[in-house]
């Protein structure tokens, strides 16, 4: 028998998930059998697809207006501004989508005009394709690598809005880009998720303090959470009250540095792991649960999905 | 002749003050030469003296009631709750202050208060001395190493409230607090600054992008900003429009990792050693100034000093 | 039951013993029991003993002649120089021990002289409370942490020859001290073991790749080796043959980094921690062992010791 | 005015050449004025071309027979063991060759034999396209990413022979290959040069160390060195005897991590990037020098390139 690993802590779960799956749950589902949707005006028709855009066959998703961030000027623009009523004829606004291949963001932006006057231009691109230099008036110069023909070149470009489709952090070597987060946000690019918001995600159990005061204010009937205890390094991890436990170490994603310890030996032997590691680590006790509920808000719109495994 | 180094941006201005400068500028200055109050009602009296508590003959600060934020519970309590007029003997409420050993904290608190009712213990540590462990409902464990003539040893409390008066990080190696502040916050400790407004200021081109923000929606006049460049690596720091300028690697404080380059060979030499320390960098005009002003919020009171230099 | 979970390629054998153990074993043993000398004119009266000094009623170790390592000069001398007949009144040799403070190295050499002439000053502190410089014509000038009645004060001086008693690298964040090592050997200091030594098993599959050379030569008959398998990082580490495994992780010492994995799935998740970790691991089959062997070399003479446990 | 910035320690001079420089040097020069040959029978037609091979119209360079270093067993074989008279067929001999791609190492080899009987099979590639894993018994695999046609595929192999042409590391983030080098040798794959050299060249002050006692030994006449100091840590680096001075930090290479420093407070700023970087560093006087003259030994054969720079 299967279980559930994951649970709502877990950022990886749309990363994580089969191709199609997604889709599926997405479908037209009049007995509302795996999706619930809390929102009284929810229509999956105006609803972006995050897993599987290559399914829709709606409306693009209209990108958020943020009226309290003003442009960072010299011409880069704001999504949001008021339009002239008028048509004119206006340089397209950059929508860089920073996510991995299987996904062409392009098409889903083909034809599509921002507030009717802007043409988007997507340029797709991972994280460990781009470099940028960011500046306190031109904003934000983003150089990204484009394989052409097996050579690789570079693109320089100003980005207007950026979506990002991938984890910005993993404390594994190489997956660190929060460099680059700062660097969208300092050179004004707006996003969705809000690079704030990206930033303060970076380490999970920050996300999980933000839960710890909802649970202390909700109280844990509407609220419950797991019972985790957090240890900044190593030298704390002495015993845990009961096994087996689940030892998460540092922030990564997709069960990166999970354990699942049974015993007080074990205990110890991942303890001297942590402490080779270098890095904060979390202990819960391990659930075997039958299936992950993922809440998804758009706007005012809010949707859940179960995932059931097996 | 001497010059400041220092702009607003560097939060290192009061660890690196002088021993009694601070103290001179908050003396009663009827004529307002270098203290000036911005807001009306502005009483020294009931301000906190960041620098050198020493002197003062004031009321204690009022720490402020963090109505929003309720009790992890078991006890440990908010210092914010509401309390029964009538007096009862109650367990003193624990207010852990994070600083070296240059100021005595304890004598600040001595013989008060909190609203009228809780008496209140301080422990002071640096950061470096201690380490925790934070649980969703019993809230945070603070292990604490004091020197005992000689030897050390370790005490455990759980703090109510914690006052950090250090720099939570510096990318110098063995400087990294970002763990504890976490566990702080994970175990629902209260803090002045906010734990969030402290894990926020780690990285010092991500507190100035938020006022990249403000210069975009105030403007320049209002409020004037360096025309900083930010770059994530070494790899875009090819040139730079004129000389000399001001290169800051990584995120660290009290001037280290900033050097003044003179000329394009010089900034070449920099840029490999950004490769080498693998840090992000920024670069600006180097300005020859006269004095910094640092800004005092506290509450609803604001107040400016000046700090002239030579 | 009990088991041994060291194998010779462990270093932290004689760190682990509790104390007074190797005392046990250096007993005079008449009937060889526990001790077997292969070198026909041991004399344990003539050998250091390393795990319990404290015990010893006998001659100081002679340090050996590096006849081939002439001294760095200007005064700081090598311990191994010619001195001629006649006695005068030399400076006292400093000898460097690098040890935590359980063994007091001082009392063995006091009143002890080398080469009948010099004195011997012992200085011992651990790695985490030296530094230095070195230069190529003044030799090693090392700063030690004293702790004196409270308050440390740090003493400079000048080391003839070090004793390295303690691991010089651990890849747990704060335990690397190859740094010291090279400005020991940049210096000219001499040391047992050597330097050189010292810095070559500061990867353990560095030194167990030697071993395998001498396996490849010798046989497996004369010198049998677990069947250990390298992994630079984790990316390799899809399965192995058969299980229970042990898994080592970069470079530790005192068991730090080891896990006994059951079945393919801990593997994977272990694999996801070695990749946290960002080290290089290796894998072996486990052994149920009953005891070490330790093998010791000073000079010509060979001593093997066998730690029974349980 | 020109001037050389590479001293004798500098291993990043051939890789610096520029493209064609050193052919120039090796051209037939019977008045030998840039090339000057030190061993008698010294004959450029068997000397190998290290820093442009394209030019040589030559031998092959006979790979040097490691009689001492036997095969690691399991078919993978030493290429230097003694081979039957009689000719039969046999596996070709995997040459690795890690390079760029600037080189092709295949087109030197093609045609030729391994003690005129193995065939030799060259596979190219960079440290940071390969990845292995390492056996006591059979030997070490590598896999190799390879370029086919814009997608890139895996090739599996077992080398016989490893010429290592890059450095294997610099502290410069994802430019340590150490993991490979140790599975290399712990895979039993002999290299040229050795892979226990390579491992020692690792820390430029590691070798400067040996340096300084040949320095010691031949005396400043027969053997001359800069004055170089060697700081741990930047704690130690307060002041220097006289400016400008050379700060190199940690180990890097093409002039990564090398400043110039004009002053004291020049000084200042410079040490703290050095404890920014967490590395060690040396200082050494600025000589303006007119030429590098490299070393050259194969076998018993030694040449010396002068490299006039302006």
């Amino acid at each position: 028998m299967n279980y559930l690993r994951r649970r709502l802590s877990d950022s990886s779960f749309v990363a994580n998930l089969p191709n199609g799956y997604m889709m599926d749950l997405q479908r037209p589902t009049p007995q509302g059998s795996s999706t619930t949707s809390t929102s009284s005006t929810s229509s999956t028709s105006s609803t972006s697809s995050p897993a599987s855009p290559a399914t829709e066959r709606r409306q693009p998703p209209s990108i958020p207006t943020p009226a309290s961030n003003p442009a960072p000027g010299s011409g880069s623009g704001s999504m949001a501004q008021n339009v002239p009523p008028k048509p004119v004829v206006r340089k397209p606004k950059i929508l860089l989508v920073i996510d991995d291949q299987h996904t062409d963001w392009a098409k889903y932006f083909r034809g599509k005009k921002l507030n009717g006057e802007y043409e988007i231009r997507v340029e797709q691109a991972e994280f460990s394709e781009i470099n940028l230099a960011s500046y306190v008036n031109s904003g934000c110069m983003v150089d990204m690598q484009v394989n052409k023909g097996g050579t690789r070149v570079v693109r320089s470009f100003k980005p207007d809005f950026v979506l990002v489709r991938q984890h910005a952090y993993s404390m594994i070597p190489g997956e660190d880009f929060r460099n680059l987060v700062i660097g969208l946000h300092f050179g004004g690019v707006l996003g969705s998720n809000s690079l704030f918001s990206i930033y303060n995600f970076c380490s999970k159990p920050w996300v999980f303090s933000q839960m710890i005061k909802l649970y202390h204010s909700l109280g844990p009937e509407k609220f419950p959470l797991n019972e985790q205890t957090f240890y900044p390094n190593h030298t704390q991890m002495v015993t845990t009250p009961s096994y087996p436990v689940v030892v998460k170490m540092g922030h990564a994603h997709a069960g990166m540095g999970k354990i699942k310890v049974e015993n007080q030996q074990d205990f110890q032997d991942i303890t001297s792991v942590v402490a080779l590691a270098g890095t904060y680590a979390t202990t819960e006790p391990y659930v075997l649960s039958k299936y992950d509920i993922r809440i998804q808000k758009i706007g005012s719109n809010y949707k859940a999905y179960i995932s059931q495994k097996g």
